[in-house]
């Protein structure tokens, strides 16, 4: 039986690449880049590197790159690290699609009566509209926080609207709101130079770029006031101590050169849209939960009206393809996708629904094995369903 | 030249046995455990076993082993996720000798009035007493932070005995005292069940047994009402949100297994008494940092009288032996140690003492060649040195 991936948006392969750069740093150059011996200026110097990979991609200084255990760490300090500086209760605007990282901080935030936040919607498409974000601002507005590039849907939303509302906002008022933005699944398909987006804080994750799980990145822009979540040693600028994770910081520098990589973007794209457009023919009633366009070119989330998502992807499984039914970090709960219930208010295709997502690895092949093996999943799926048309 | 590591306490190489553990875990077996697909379940399999191999070494419920991205995010979440849950502010007890993880947590904490802290003295050979932990108790007591072993003198602390201490005194009263042990230096080497301890958290850091770097464990006693610093996700029974990390778990669950090797354990401190024998018979004026036995097998912490211990490392460096001044995580600050501080109230001593720390991969040859270079630089440089003895 083939065992075909695409979970790719729940994590990844390391790339090859990438482990055999960081094979040197687990065994032989181990050094504590804390260290003032060989060693500990060896590793140091790897994380230089790294820092600067970084701070290339996001087009800002290596100073400005906090390396974290991950996206959702970094999500965690970004948001906590914010709300920590002022006394009087602040105010965070959401949406309610985010990722379960920045949600349930902020709800968690709201129930220490650490902040009070307020919780954008989307339109049909899955977007945040701009001009909500403006309304929503208030007098103790200190931080935004939307995500680049949804997970579950792929949906691009606009930040660099956003960020310019912002920073229009800033010029008539005394104290800053802060913007913030997950672009953990944009970061592989997407313009990240935090100049162009006009964000303050930008989260990345390393291991759904093809690094070991276990390193992330915050982007901390010079003269943003953020407290440690972790302190200890003076590591990464005082913002995080731990002694560092070298191996994965050089997987991450590496990592943010390899998803610069405009041939294998258009690549994945190109089967992505080959595979949908054949699902859609070969199965009825099928509808896609992305916006038509603006969205990652990896993400494949669709409607497989009438049936649960959960048998489908059993039944996948049976046959050794891997896709999921939303975010992997909510798996097992049984609730429907808080995404998909956001944008369609509907149950039913919130818990109908499926998202298959592609990554550096996949080949035409494995896709054709899927779209034979999927309209009679879904057909047998149909006659036992108690949904509706069989 | 060779290159000689004795620095095992700031970090080491990832142990052979256990890189070829998880070298799978890196490019085929990538699931992330919280996906239902086979790869998921695969991943969840292997995390699953980790954590019960982590918690036959503690003697602990797999449940009460919290996986995280180190030790020094392990001791923020037993000290900060246990002062969250009380409305006034709360007491804790420490040390003045604690790793800057819990001392810059404890002092954090103060800076944000969220807590109180009482930091004890330690007596002439390193160790806190028992006695004072018992004096230093107050009505709002709710933590005692204590580290095993200490991981610039190896000294050991005297945990069981200070459990004890609490455990009758919280039979006395209302609000419970919980008993913290960092226990990232000893873990390699001291016996760690939790119940002969008599603790209720406990915090283990991978890379010191021979992990990769950014992995470690927080043992949380059921019951024990510690809060998450990272929010997210269902991750670590709600304890830790992120993806897991899971070459980094595997390995841990693999470490813990090869730390209770005896023969190994037996043969450093041989090799390790060896060594300070030489040295304090080939150099004059040479005095031991630590508890004469109490103390790790591994770790020969040596006062060299009348010269700069970062001199001493300088020349060590040039002829590829690497070994510290302290802990790594304070280098480069330049401030004396606070734990030579703290013991002998000395600046002269705190500045002239180096902490020599060995580990499975050392043998005799490479500590001759130390033996032999050794002598050679401590006379050059007590012939320079303004401090004193020539």
């Amino acid at each position: 039986m083939p065992k075909i991936y695409l979970d790719y948006a729940a994590t990844a392969p390391v790339r090859p690449q990438i482990e055999k750069k960081i094979m040197p740093f687990l065994s032989e150059k181990f050094g504590n880049p804390s260290s003032i011996h060989s060693f500990g200026r060896e590793a140091r110097k790897a994380v230089d590197e790294a820092r600067e990979s970084v701070a290339k991609f996001l087009n800002c200084e290596p100073l400005e790159v906090i390396f974290t255990s991950g996206g959702t760490e970094s999500d965690n300090l970004a948001i906590r690290g914010i709300v920590t500086n002022y006394k009087l209760v602040p105010h965070i605007i959401t949406s309610k699609i985010e990722h379960h990282a920045v949600l349930h901080t902020c709800k968690q935030l709201e129930k220490e009566k650490l902040a009070e936040v307020t919780y954008l919607d989307v339109n049909k498409t899955g977007r945040v509209k701009p001009e909500d974000v403006k309304k929503a601002i208030k007098k103790n507005t200190i931080l935004t926080s939307i995500m680049y590039a949804n997970n579950e849907t792929g949906t691009i939303q606009p930040i660099r609207e956003i960020g310019k509302i912002i920073e229009k906002e800033n010029k008539k008022r005394k104290n800053k709101i802060y913007f913030h933005t997950d672009a953990v699944q944009a970061a592989g398909y997407l313009n990240c130079n935090i100049k162009y987006l006009h964000v303050d804080l930008l989260t990345l994750s390393g291991h759904k770029l093809g690094t070991p799980k276990g390193i992330g990145v915050l982007f901390i822009k010079k003269g943003t006031p953020i407290h440690p979540l972790i302190t200890g040693g003076e590591h990464e600028a005082g913002k995080r101590a731990g002694t560092e994770n070298v191996p994965g910081i050089v997987a991450m520098g590496q990592a943010v050169k390899l998803s610069q990589n405009g041939r294998e973007k258009s690549q994945i794209k190109k089967l992505r849209d080959y595979f949908e457009k054949q699902i859609m023919t070969k199965i009825p009633d099928v509808e896609l939960n992305s916006h038509p366009k603006d969205r990652l070119p990896n993400i494949s989330n669709l409607n497989f009206k009438y049936i649960e998502g959960e048998s489908i992807l059993l039944n996948l499984d049976l046959k050794g393809i891997a896709a999921s039914s939303g975010s992997a970090c909510t798996s097992g709960s049984l609730e429907p996708s808080h995404v998909i219930m956001t944008i369609y208010d509907d149950p039913l295709r919130a818990n109908s629904s499926i998202r298959f997502s592609l990554g550096w690895d996949i080949n035409k092949k494995e896709l054709d094995y899927v779209i034979k093996i999927l309209p009679g999943i879904i057909k047998k799926l149909r006659k036992i369903s108690p949904f509706g048309k069989k």
